[in-house]
């Protein structure tokens, strides 16, 4: 498949594509962003890549993260991850709190907020050093030593962290907080300003797409447990877009409110797509039609 | 009427009224009181006082707080403060966060936990020296200048704040919080921490039922507002119970889970009771009953 | 106290009120109505007679009529009516079904239209013919035999009944409708259709003011059920805006979409109000408005 | 592949299993069954066929049909019967009227009650005899003329119709009905009604993995619309418990509360178990886990 002309028709029809989405303000950090950027990089698990647009400047991953923190998690504790965050779509807004009352602290995924705050409880507990220990773990998965937190994102987060702080102190009432909150969410904040580019990211999610083992070959889950997180993320990585995504593009993957995507095909490829205007779901807007137009031309959707 | 004989026949009938509730759990200060006491105490209009059993012992009075600190906001502020809390019953427990997201951030009561939160946020705002000054205004009501703050019962309440913090928090991200969540909940934890006894429970609440002049005819609110005031305890004074108080009662009034109630007929009396067993809706079981006994003998109820 | 020349003024205010409330379209024949009719009738409990504008038309009872049906089945049945229908505000719309799926199939209160159509479920129970039967008991009330439904007004009801229909059908899955859902409806329907004035009203609630008795002296229900049913009519009666009238009006009432409101002052008055525009909340604007009117210039709530 | 002998070591490895699930009680006529029933089929896109135990026994099929009657609609329809069904997780029971009431009508996705209801009454606006034409679409794409309705459980869920009737009546109150309710409810009911066993449901669903045509290679859907309906099975089939399905399983699939189960992997298989015994969400505890025991042995899951 000729993927470097299938992504260059792509860019080519979505420049008459009319958005009406808007960059987030949740994050004063991230409002400051340019909005008409878009990048689009796809690695082939043969180990070809195939770039266009904004695909090498960095952004902030934000919610990409979470597939990574669980990942972690997952590997340090396995299973048992799974009584204190569940596996099923939420079907409400990714920082609700309603599903949280109604099902005593146990947050329904580890995408929404409250599952990714437990998630990153998790490894504040399992992790001697939280931050450092994290961000050793994206390098080694990428493969690439520059990856860092941009702080003044973190203290942006920090800065408006109120309904995060609501969500954690909730979880904690409910006694699904071992540490303490702020420390939590310190982590938690940082994580999300985690910044990569669209080559970073097919690169650190090819162990998603290869069985468990990264692009030079470190094994980090094993087949089933990747199959299992792919799962998650097809049903549950889009907030409450998730089944619009699977109905759309077929494949599971993960987005962050930076205009970051990720998808996978299983065994054949890793693509990350970057554009800053979020639908009204929080999702990207170009980066969501950009990868239905890519399984729509090459019939590669896992359905 | 012979008041203290009918708060004789009470307290003989509850003799042989099986409990089963139990003493509040949820901070670790107030599990430690001895779940058998009773006290019950009523002034009437004219100025005469029945006491009987407990009446004299002082208890940690809780949610009763919230009736005062409302009462000092609608003094300072008037009307506007409903512009930031309801007057509607929640139909929902007491510390739901449920409501409070779909409503966006605006309470529905002022006797919810999330209502009392932004009252203390304005009396945050509006007193120079806030714990001090509302305590002094208790003193004022009350006609008693050693009520005080247990500051052991502050600190259990903040050790254990995590659902209150979550609402501080989650009503901060609605943009319903001024002040910095944790001063608004170290003023609100000092409120509910305030030990009065029935008496002084009866004559700080006399200005409720003498068109809004104390005991001693300090003027503290207008009639007019005093009549609004009692109704709001009358629609949502008992969380999800309000109904059922109205229901068998018959009088405004505002529970505290330290097992205190007060009710009061405009224009007739005041009445304190003290129970610490609670029951499913966190109200003192004894004391609903004690009044239900109370209006059914004297036929005094507003209905 | 001069009835009349209160009546007189508060009349004169209303026409430099603006409205902003509109006539309900729910249902096709009531819609009709020239929404620009007014009318208030007082009759104290000496029996004297002050009555305004529009207050000998005739209009559409609708909802007022559930604290008829209430106190109907409240006479047969006792303290079991309890039973299947609680006594607590609902904090959520008047024709909802969340709060009913989150507290299996018992209504909140029978002000909300799921609590009257099991009230209306138990008069069909016991009342040999429902219909007729009512009808007379309303006759008897108001002492006055020519008040009918109107069927064109039950039929239209009936041809929009979907919601109605949902509820009937959503509590007999839960049990608590005993005879045949269509039945039920038939019979709520036609309790709303009734057609009375002002004057009318007035007579038919004089028992609730009068300690269970009728104008005319007969005894309807006891001084401590008439005490009952008025604590649920000051915290249910006006839907999810009940708070609001008891905080601003003070006494116990009920309101329908017909426009109507009857309000009471235990011992002192009954008072109805007729004026088609409803607020967003269903309650009628002008009646309202002319209620709070009222106990502003008497001083006389019950608080 | 061996696929029978794999068969044999799940069934074999089943016997050990210990169910603590419950024959469905909600229709009478379908508590009769006996619980110990187990059977599974299996039918390669190539089209061999592997069958084990009771395999060949018909069974109701019930909300197995909502993935046909949808796949019937769509082809009548395509893209716009999504604008009156969502394809959205619904994160609440299946027969839940809440996500409904907040959205207004509309419902999150096809296979949840609501969602089926609205479907079934596009089909009865399209089709000139609703139950016979859908008779008729089953029996071709299974191949098999004999398939009937089961007019007994038809019935049966009539009688116990009260919560589908609530929704249908919920629906239409939306305006998202276009037919008569009970016309509507009679047709779902009949749909599911119909009975199977895992061979003839294995035939039926067929075309979903082949791309849209059958085994006998009609074409009843294009490629993109099968890969689309199997996106919202992965997401949606199985209520609640959608997530937990794909996580563990990782097919699409949809089942019912007679116990079916049907599921396919994409251009290689379809698989259907019966097993009445249910889990609490409503899913056959056994055909579950008997189809995790398969994607573990085989490795082939679409993640």
């Amino acid at each position: 498949m000729n993927y470097l002309k299938i992504l260059e028709e792509i860019t080519l029809e979505l420049k008459s594509y009319t958005t009406v989405g808007q960059v987030t303000n949740t994050i004063p950090e991230l409002a400051k962003i340019n909005p008409d950027k878009f990048g689009i990089h796809l690695t082939t698990i043969e180990g070809d890549d195939f770039g266009i647009g904004d695909s090498q400047e960095r952004f902030s991953i934000q919610s990409v993260s979470k597939a990574l923190t669980v990942a972690l998690a997952f590997s340090f504790l396995g299973e048992k991850i799974w009584k204190r965050v569940g596996v099923e779509p939420s079907g409400t807004a990714f920082n609700s709190l309603i599903q949280l009352e109604y099902e005593k602290g146990i947050p329904r995924n580890p995408f929404i907020n409250a599952g990714a705050i437990v998630i990153a409880d998790m490894l504040v507990s399992c992790l001697e050093n939280p931050k450092e220990d994290f961000l050793r773990f994206i390098r080694l998965i990428s493969g690439n030593p520059n990856i860092d937190f941009n702080l003044s994102v973190a203290q942006s987060e920090k800065d408006t962290r109120f309904r995060n702080a609501a969500l954690g102190n909730f979880l904690k009432s409910f006694g699904n907080i071992e540490n303490d909150v702020d420390e939590v969410l310190d982590f938690y904040f940082h994580q999300c300003s985690i910044e990569m580019n669209c080559v970073e990211l097919a690169n650190a999610f090819f162990f998603f797409a290869n069985e468990g083992k990264t692009r030079d070959g470190k094994s980090i889950l094993t087949t089933s447990q990747v199959k299992r997180l792919n799962a998650i993320m097809q049903t549950c990585g889009f907030y409450d877009e998730s089944g619009e995504f699977t109905y759309k593009v077929g494949l599971p993957g993960k987005s962050g409110i930076g205009g970051g995507i990720v998808a996978l095909y299983p065994k054949n490829f890793v693509v990350a797509t970057w554009s800053p205007k979020l639908n009204k779901k929080g999702n990207s807007e170009l980066g969501m039609h950009a990868l239905e137009l890519l399984t729509t031309k090459t019939e590669m959707s896992i359905f």
